[in-house]
């Protein structure tokens, strides 16, 4: 089969692989229906994390269950499924306790999987998909191709834009600030208005992002940073700034202005992966009582809770994806968000 | 009037110093009736905080209100109040929020309050309270002698437990790791178990303050610290850590134990003051979804939930007392908590 290979620094190409096989019993073999390119991607693909030899990539995808293994009790080859970003297997403690991502037994995509065997990348035909039972998420019927992109978001960026917002303690009332404007950062603002925040600033200074946080729910758009950005909120709430500040970039940056507009006894909830230099001050922490609290998103958890509004249109979070290409052109997908002319790219094998 | 007053390392004396005049309008005068020694009290007895020229101390006192001020409203004099171990308004965005610590007009004791004049120290017979309608909590009717211990336990220690409790997210149900023996720690053992928590660790190594932790309410005790510590205290908890950690110390050791006790998912409430060399590794709490919320204790906004509790017996949080001193020897009030001779001391003007 056809699967994306990253070579080094901005050498991306779509090669020859073996096929998958089930090997584990529990596993499932999907045909990929759509992937897409996330933002953490690029860190290997602009060689910050370097690539010692050549590794499949990709971890969003949705598809078609083709075959099982014979412990796979509950998806059934002809599924249309959503595949988290990682495997798991949704029976293990941490699983239960809604942290999935921290499954005993779970994996990454392009990687063996802790129960051994080789997980697929997502950017490619087919994957095999270990623990199918936990992972995969069975839509209810097939759906039409307009609900593609808004069913690929649950598979990472809709849901970990949701872990922001929930652990921030978004509610009713809440105020909110968002900073990030990249598909993470706009599914936030969509997530803190479905949970019912009453204010919503994006910080963003791209007028098309801008757009898309305003239809997603955001009252407002700050365009300054740094002291100036942190001015600029502290201002529009009591000059102390605002409940719940989601994080959703992961540079020492934007951390430092996420926890100083944030108002005394409020919460950060971060889900930017956190790059060289991020810094968690203790002593403005503890004076301030601002709390810190979120991480790799647990998206597996939150896929029931979010696809039926996604398939009634209640939300619409596939507005982040604002480019659409064959997978064969997935160097051009890479190169495009790279150079920032596209958000969020989706693959079609 | 005779107050605390603290020369430099160790050196801690009961002077005569001016006595206390009303000045702002909205203050009180309050004679003070029992006060104590904070663990926080040591680090400048020690040297740890250098002490550059004589300084009043001490910040948790209750007494009689003798006169107030004409903006004065709702303390009256002969009111027998509780004072937390800072004055704020209670009016002002940050207090409403619950978070009196960062009142926008408040201050601390032995100290010059931001709205102007002297806010004596509370180890001393009277001390001048600004903010008195924010400040100070009256008691219902006039306590009995067996009433104070409990009752100055809301100044500080009991408010602070409470605090790390609920910043950690305890509630019915929920698995508790307690850092820490103090009287901080103890008071958060109590509070855990008054939120409903289903079992209770203490991590203690002395046999009086594991008693007064069993009385509290915790199922267990480990005395292992580090690395075997938390090996304990997960494998008590499926292998993972516990729900809610409450940290009470506030030393590098003591946060590492807390952030590695904590189950993935779960928050570490943290109430010890952070000093020298307290890390909180963004890396492994994003990782671990571990969270860490908590800082200096807003203890005024919670007297009025916990003060029928005291008054009645339900919680007899005045069992961390277990020295009580005239104050005129309040040297060796110190010098007993230095060498752990004793928990907490009980001054008596």
């Amino acid at each position: 089969m056809r699967a994306t290979v990253l070579y080094g620094e901005r050498d991306i190409r779509l090669d020859e692989v073996p096929d998958p096989q089930l090997s584990t019993g529990g596993d499932a073999i999907v045909r990929v229906v759509a992937a897409c390119v996330c933002g953490s991607d690029l860190w290997p693909y602009r060689g910050v994390v370097p690539t010692d030899s050549p590794k499949r990539i990709g971890h969003e995808f949705i598809g078609v269950v083709d075959r099982v293994g014979p412990n796979v009790t509950k998806i059934k080859p002809g599924d249309f499924v959503i595949a988290p970003f990682y495997d798991c297997d949704m029976t293990c403690a941490n699983c239960l306790n809604g942290v999935s991502t921290s499954c005993l037994h779970g994996g990454w995509w392009g990687a063996d999987d802790r129960v051994g065997g080789f997980a697929d990348g997502g950017q490619g035909e087919w994957v095999r998909v270990p623990h199918a039972d936990g992972t995969l998420v069975a839509v209810p019927a097939q759906p039409t191709p307009e609900q593609l992109p808004g069913l690929l978001t649950l598979a990472d960026v809709m849901g970990t834009g949701h872990h922001a917002a929930v652990s921030a303690g978004v509610t009713s009332g809440s105020t909110v600030v968002v900073v990030g404007d990249g598909a993470v950062g706009l599914c936030a603002v969509l997530a803190a208005k479905r949970l019912g925040a009453s204010r919503i600033v994006a910080m963003s200074r791209h007028a098309d992002r801008q757009a898309i946080a305003r239809e997603f729910g955001a009252t407002d758009i700050v365009e300054a940073r740094g002291d100036e950005g942190v001015a600029a909120i502290k201002a529009m709430f009591d000059g102390i700034g605002a409940d719940c500040v989601l994080e959703c970039v992961g540079t020492k940056e934007s951390m430092d202005q996420a926890i100083r507009s944030t108002r005394p006894g409020g919460m950060v909830g971060y889900v930017g992966a956190p790059n060289g230099g991020v810094e968690l001050p203790v002593r403005r922490l503890f004076n301030t009582n601002v709390g810190v609290y979120g991480g790799v998103a647990p998206v597996r958890n939150y896929i029931e809770e979010l696809l039926p509004e996604v398939l009634d249109g209640t939300i619409n979070p596939g507005l982040v994806f604002d480019l659409q290409l064959p997978l064969a052109d997935v160097a051009e997908a890479y190169a495009a968000m790279d150079e920032r002319r596209a958000t969020k790219v989706l693959l079609t094998p």
